[in-house]
């Protein structure tokens, strides 16, 4: 390309105009030195020296392809020069091809997107639609969930990254989910869990009144925030209780969905259909900006005679939508689905039990398909967390050597307060899963020499 | 590519996909039939009929650049074959040579960029930004604007967009801004009412207490809500105001920059430097969704030490910031911020006076380079509009009327209200200008039949 492309500049150009000019997502500016990425092919990205990292994080777990899938790339060219953009008022057939092919995957009567940018717009819209179809304003949000950085997302965040955006958007009705391991409800097993966290909902439901109540939004299987896979039951209850006082359930599948929970969307995991589902990330590996809402047919139908009230210059970008259909078609061609769920079952499962066996510092290890976590504490009577909730600065050492562990052996990590998160796409071979488990192994002995517990 | 790409759907199969499962922006979903486009290129774009349209709406005003320029789709094809994603945590060159180039075209000392998706992110952004650089609240926002649909964005716009969003985000003050034609201060002259706009946000800063003011937000130009280009002194005006008073001034130039004004920037049309520039569309005319805020070095210094609690997955998307990379070297290579400028001032311009000289529904003319409006009225001396306010059904039929005429023949009009915009791609020839102009000569006639103006 010469004059017009990037190509050729050094890490020390790309380095010194990322300093000099590049304002970074959630953090603090003086305070960072962003690692240069020069390469990256299937489950490995590549420094400017040459070091090549296994990538056990999927970037922002939305990488589900792996890295320049020939065949997606290779979409994105086609479509690239034939028609990269034309506005939301038009018909296009990459975005006609994208939304058939979302829907007919989707479960229920859910047959019609709503495309977005990504996961935040589709949050604001799953909002905004639940709030014009019920007529309602209220919406119940669970702490420990993440839901977008916009203003209408951010506060349906129940995690710390809301509340320097406080006070927001009123409406947010806060809830507790199951969480097992660290429950809200004294709970002593999964499926006490799953039904006392029902019980405080429907609890808060009849006391914040059933009849202004929008919605009950959740993550599926909660990401960021833990991978928290909800007990048996649990989705069929809140799709019970939301029936019962005509509330709408919005799963948000932003990152638990398109295989990462070895299933098409993770609700089919447990066989519920909820009103509306948001997506983004894996849809097409965020190779193009892409997310947005599949919607059901009731809900749909709102809108049929009167304006749905939400728009964007960009909703259903063809050049996006034409990776979304390729993205879908290669899941089907190569089984990636299926390679997920028998990733996490076979390999990832098994691999991470046998590293809490040996290592005193994984407090727990739950997960599913290419969706996992290890919670590692100091003590696994107490299940004192090794850095305490929301830990910056020293208080984060003890992960943060951790972190560095694993980089120093080429490894990326996907590391949030005192968890490590095993997220790598979806298209990781057995092996590369197996030398990724060793390098953990070693790594963990580092956050082992933090352990206090009576059986260290 | 066969089985992966989406090309070979028929006209039909793109509509029945299309009326089955696409959920459109803005739009009741049982009320339209979006016409399928096969292709477009340069200023045209083209349906499965064969039929062509000269595009005078740009899309949604972002195709700055023309459809398929063949030197940006290369680069775009380049860039996907080396590296379509990496996560916002990361350098990489086309992000960093993105904000280098952006920040070098800015004015004043605005030398860091923040990536979005696109214009609604951008303005999430913006808000949160000035309210922790400030540690204040409000935000005044014009009526008369647009400024995205997510929570915030949609609480700061000023036009019915917003209606059904509300009660929204609190903390906005709402403001008249300069509209000469038809002033909320009752003035008479351009120059009375940039004078008495000012006084109007004085009064309110005044009563409202300036200590409790995060930012004034404005679009340089009003883009959907009419092309009001602000009276000469009114943006020092603001300028000033805000530097009084500690308040951010905060431009949204997500329609007015990279060339619609015959500028990089619209701010340097009146040599304003603003604390923060909000863009997308134009900066790679929407080839892969990108939006940012541009941030003034004291701004940007706020978030030095302490994390800036705002992100995306996307930020810094390596396949978007390509593309705005081989944007902005085609716009230098080929002049096309001068071209867009002289097309204003040597043919759009005065093609359009010519015709409110010959055509009584046309009330006024107003832009610069390609960036204009004509205010369809009914009655000159009355001003009285066309269609009323936010018309809707049967009440907008002269619009909806004029607007046939045009496509009957060949010309693709943007209209909003009672207006008109002339709005096409930067890179538009003078001859597909007078192309235009001449279909708008015979359709106005439509226009002119529903004039009752005593002159009529």
């Amino acid at each position: 390309m010469g004059l017009d492309g990037v190509t050729g500049a050094t890490e020390e150009q790309v380095r010194r105009d990322d300093r000099a000019h590049v304002f970074h997502s959630w953090s603090a500016q003086g305070l960072i030195d962003p690692l240069p990425i020069a390469d990256a092919l299937g489950s490995y990205f590549t420094d400017y020296s040459g070091k090549r990292y296994l990538d056990f994080s999927s970037q922002l777990v939305n990488v589900n392809i792996g890295y320049q899938h020939p065949k997606l790339v290779a979409a994105i060219q086609e479509q690239a020069g034939r028609l990269t953009t034309i506005s939301p008022a038009f018909a296009n057939d990459a975005r006609s091809e994208a939304a058939r092919l979302i829907t007919e995957l989707a479960p229920g009567d859910l047959t019609k997107v709503f495309f977005t940018n990504g996961g935040a717009e589709a949050s604001e819209n799953a909002l905004r639609m639940a709030r014009l179809h019920t007529g309602r304003h209220k919406v119940m949000a669970a702490y420990r969930s993440y839901h977008g950085a916009t203003a209408g997302a951010i506060a349906m965040t129940g995690d710390p990254r809301r509340w320097a955006s406080e006070p927001g958007m009123p409406g947010i009705v806060r809830y507790w989910g199951p969480y097992p391991y660290r429950s809200a409800f004294h709970a002593e097993t999964e499926q006490e869990e799953g039904v006392r966290a029902l019980q405080h909902l429907r609890d808060l439901v009849m006391v914040e009144g059933p009849a202004t109540i929008a919605a009950i939004i959740l993550e599926t299987v909660v990401g960021t925030n833990g991978v928290l896979v909800p007990p048996p039951g649990y989705l069929q209850g809140v799709r019970d209780l939301c029936d019962e006082f005509g509330i709408v359930m919005i799963a948000d599948e932003v990152m638990a969905g398109f295989g990462r929970c070895g299933e098409w969307f993770a609700v089919d995991h447990w066989g519920v259909a909820p009103d509306l589902i948001t997506f983004a990330k894996g849809v097409n590996s965020g190779y193009v900006p892409l997310g947005g809402v599949i919607i059901s047919e009731r809900i749909a139908a709102t809108f049929d005679q009167r304006p749905f009230p939400g728009g964007l210059t960009y909703s259903g970008h063809p050049l996006a939508c034409a990776s979304a259909v390729a993205s879908i078609n290669i899941f089907k061609e190569e089984g990636i689905v299926e390679h997920a769920r028998d990733l996490g079952e076979d390999v990832i499962g098994p691999g991470l039990r046998d590293l809490a066996d040996r290592h005193p510092s994984v407090g727990e290890v739950r997960g599913l398909g290419v969706f996992w976590a290890l919670e590692l504490v100091r003590d696994r009577h107490t299940r004192e967390p090794l850095v305490p909730f929301n830990a910056a600065g020293a208080d984060a050492a003890p992960m943060n050597d951790f972190a560095a562990a694993c980089k120093q052996r080429g490894l990326w990590p996907f590391i949030h307060f005192n968890r490590t998160h095993v997220v790598p796409p979806c298209t990781t071979s057995a092996d590369e899963v197996r030398e990724g488990l060793a390098i953990l192994d070693e790594a963990l002995d580092v956050a082992d020499g933090f352990y206090t517990g009576a059986d260290a």
